[in-house]
């Protein structure tokens, strides 16, 4: 939901503007929200973003094995990496756009509602993710790097080509 | 500093080390700042983070010109991109690996304290540049900006093929 007409929701007015007022507003809102990404670029720069936080999602994964570094610096940047590419990413699924190489399905596009729900669950549990990296407790990064993992195969089951 | 070489150190017992063991450490520890990136995913990974620092270079250059939205919360978060991704990339520069697709001249690793000295001097800039965006001042911005592409292309030069 773009900024815009998020307060106009809010505060529960929407009701009170003329239709071609709120069909611009939601123009607006719909365009704000990947309006910032290229649509000739949207690909390489959602894939950009999934390819770091998968690679910091493995490391964490490591690390928790004993595989790799887990002194707290290293932990704290991947739960920073991991948060930040959580918000990233997702600014690339603009409307319209080359989809060349994407292996998202199309219904992202057509429910995306739903896939934008999904997207904010994940995004949730990446904070916590990141707080628990910073606090540097394993049992604690592993309760939240699970809920994370969990919160983005929900959104890969039915979005993802396989 | 490296984690194989820190518990040394805080121990207190370099001085016991004999020097062909230190410089094998020390060059242990140069390699530790990278050894995160499997050699075969290095150049994928640094391309990632160069393609979102890039990105929102681009963005932060368009709303200083009044081109893109200039809020402060998307100058923000552009600046938090940047500046993270200033440290992401860099960590893809590891030893040997697969370079199909990379732009990096080999001089990267034949120079390697100037590339790395470069590479500092542009995450300096970069943490500037957000805070700067913190801030939201626009004159602010912009000569962290400028100071923070000047170190970009300072190491573009030498080091990025054409």
């Amino acid at each position: 939901m773009g900024s815009l007409l998020e307060p106009i929701l809010k505060k529960g007015k929407l009701m009170y503007l003329k239709p071609a007022v709120v069909t611009a507003l939601l123009a607006c809102s719909a365009l704000s929200a990947g309006a910032q990404v290229p649509a000739e670029k949207a690909v390489k720069y959602r894939q950009s973003a999934f390819t770091l936080m998968g690679s910091h999602m493995s490391r964490l994964s490591a690390a928790l094995k004993g595989d790799a570094p887990s002194d707290k610096a290293a932990l704290a940047f991947s739960g920073d990496v991991i948060e930040l590419m959580s918000r990233t990413a997702f600014e690339g699924f603009v409307p319209g756009g080359d989809q060349t190489g994407s292996k998202a399905q199309p219904e992202v596009w057509k429910e995306m509602p739903k896939f934008k729900e999904l997207t904010k669950a994940m995004q949730a549990e990446a904070v916590k993710l990141r707080a628990a990296t910073q606090s540097g407790d394993s049992a604690e990064i592993k309760a939240a790097f699970g809920a994370t993992a969990k919160a983005c195969k929900a959104c890969h089951d039915p979005y993802l080509a396989k």
